[in-house]
């Protein structure tokens, strides 16, 4: 692609070598004379000097105390948003198109495609799902019965889903999760056993959701467990059954939600957290990393801890704890 | 299923319509007309004024103070118990028979199998196992070499059992748990590299145990690590090599137990807890949430805190760090 | 394997029956009369009286009080590493030589295989990837396009890697690891919804790691993750996008390590610890188990705690603590 193209596409004004061919993208340390970087952060300003990439992108104000010959300016307005668009273009060029069902696949009798399908070889699709345009399933993937899944969707190698789950459109699952496995509910019994309850639910994931590799969604009891629209789940997350999280909740890697708590919608939460079951969790709480939640939030704000506290109250219990060692 | 069917299941009384078609079970709050649903916990009573569920499962000693003519009641000992009966009841209606060995999975030389066996597609089990009646194996998993499967064993899609490891009757394992990969033991050389310590044991899981999805559990380095009867494990929990876990102890999600710590019976151990190594927790001991247990445990009780403490005095420490912040 | 053919493995002096015939080796609590045991720890030496082992490894000082006529014994230099070498000598006459590509695999077009190859049935490996000598790939690996697997290397069942990840020699992967899925990078739009940030990048692996179960290790932004040579990663661990770990770093089960953290060489860490993104941890640093690390460490020593501190700080921490309850 060469830099008049990519200058094209960001909107952007060359200074140098409009001819340049660039095969790729870098980061400013390691990019090479065919590829092409940006620096955003100030910090990274002194890479200007000794960086290798042929082309960089940076402001419309980025001053330039000593000119290099060998390397080609692109100014744009957001060198770091111009990147990421970038990093699209080239994605999308490297991706082959997979399309077609293979003929080492199993699907059971009444599921029905949309159009534009890919499903690998090794993939095994139960009976009666119902499939959309443009979903792409990876090898060793295996959809139970009744899975419904909508437009859009990927699925890579090796998930699970379990009987009768919903996923929306443009949901992406990475592999190793496991969607809709038995929610961890049982009765004692008088003799100390435990006898399970049966999970006859679901789980639902709605619209543009991720969900990262080997991360465990339960079915709930009953009724549905719900992912939300625009939800991103991290890696190895464990959400129990009958949980619910609001629209575009971020939740980082590890950690784990008990079952039935209700996440409020724009949450973050940091990783390895832990919230435990049954409670509440307004809207835009920001929860930080390896903290344990054992009551509901009703009020926006940051909470840190291993046991959450609004997190200026957290901060005075370290300066407390911190004297401690004195 | 008729609702007189249904009385009769549960040995309760009809006030209405005992000719009401029941279709399934739902939830107080999202209950359809042709569901049943039940009210145990007194602060669920005022449901009853809104449920849409056309028929409701209650106490004989429920106090209706306003009747409502578009809901048929069933009166029982314990609405909770009934409720949970149901369950089981429609969910065996809707599970369909799988029985057969697939075409399309591979089974080693020396593999015997017992009555009314399932395998699915993509099943690949190793020579000289033997599995017993009634177990179902769902896609994609991989029984290595001489494994001993008993009777009446689930194993959900893309489970790994490496060579050797027992697995008694009566066991659930779910999606993407891994059995029997190796403990995680190395020598450290003079030149600071680690070099593998063989692990030559095996996992043994007893009856009636239920593992979650993604859990692992390592063979013993010599010896077996040990799940005990009745043991249910949630989903991402770890287990190390020569870890015994005994009779009947309940574990939450995203517990660690590391290598050679032997647990007792009926203990409980909340979600993301850590317990190190060679370390032994007797009969009846309660570990709470998040919990840190870098000690033997020799009194049952309930311990908690990030470093383990009997409960009431971590109680009193948080009330020491509470003060702290003022 | 007669007992006299093991002393001329170990170089050891036989006490007793050299014509013994060993089929394995034991625990001393549970080893039978054709099998050989050790003892190093001067703990176990009360077994001497107890064990069913018919051979014992033990040192050349060690002191018998009461000799057992039914116990041949086997004198050494160093009992536990004569041992270690027994274990795989066993392990290696037990494993079946595994040669061959399975008829029901599938390989892209342009994937190259060097010799000595195993490939499982329902493997899946992309196009143009480069296999080495010498690997075993199980049952149910997913190897997407232009990935490259060094000689000698092991996948159990199940994994999965992403597209063009590399993989050097000697490397080991245990079932259900997912190697290369999307770091977790999102851009908010002004309506509170996330963009994903394509991720470019790849996951290198080099010799003589290994990867535990269920180990997540994302694929970077743009450039590399890096598992550095010789680095053990046990189960379920999550090495976020950009991260690089040191030669000859070992880590425990359920660690958590956020993203573009760079960790030095030799540096131990315990389960179920976390160390969040950006930070630099330099070499031979030992973090205790389930430490919080939220700055980054430039001396080598031993950090603990809830919010890591040095070991020696957070004891007198902990004393304080403990005080707090009085």
């Amino acid at each position: 692609m060469k830099l008049e193209e990519i200058a094209g596409l960001l909107n952007g004004k060359i200074e140098g070598d409009s001819s340049l061919e660039i095969t790729g993208v870098g980061k400013i340390e390691t990019a090479k004379k065919n590829e092409i970087t940006f620096i955003s952060n100030p910090q990274y300003q002194k890479f200007y000097n000794t960086t290798n990439a042929g082309a960089l992108i940076i402001s419309n104000d980025f001053v330039i105390k000593k000119k290099r010959d060998d390397i080609t300016l692109l100014r744009v307005d957001d060198p770091y948003l111009s990147f990421l668009k970038l990093l699209e273009t080239f994605e999308e060029n490297n991706d082959e198109a997979l399309i077609g069902i293979s003929e080492y696949c199993f699907v059971g009798a009444g599921t029905k495609f949309g159009e534009n399908i890919f499903i690998a070889n090794f993939v095994n699709i139960g009976k009666n799902c119902t499939v959309g345009n443009n979903v792409k399933i990876y090898s060793g993937c295996k959809v139970d019965n009744e899975v419904i899944i909508g437009d859009n969707c990927t699925m890579y190698p090796n998930v699970s889903v379990y009987k009768g789950c919903r996923i929306s459109n443009n949901v992406i699952i990475h592999s190793g999760a496991v969607i809709g496995a038995d929610g961890f509910g049982f009765v004692k019994s008088d003799d100390g056993t435990f006898k399970k309850i049966p999970q006859t639910g679901i789980v639902r994931i709605e619209d543009d959701a991720e969900i990262g590799a080997n991360c465990c969604i339960d079915r709930a009891t009953i009724g549905e467990t719900v992912i939300g629209k625009g939800v991103k789940l991290d890696n190895q997350i464990m959400v129990a059954h009958n949980v619910e999280i609001g629209e575009n909740t971020v939740i980082a890697a590890q950690v784990g939600i008990a079952g039935s708590t209700k996440i409020g919608k724009r949450c973050m939460i940091g990783g390895q957290s832990g919230i435990v079951g049954h409670l509440t969790i307004c809207d835009d709480v920001i929860i930080g990393a390896a903290v344990g939640v054992s009551k509901s939030i009703d009020q926006p704000g940051i909470y840190t801890g291993y046991r959450a506290r609004p997190h200026r109250e957290d901060m005075k219990v370290e300066v407390g704890i911190r004297n401690l060692a004195k």
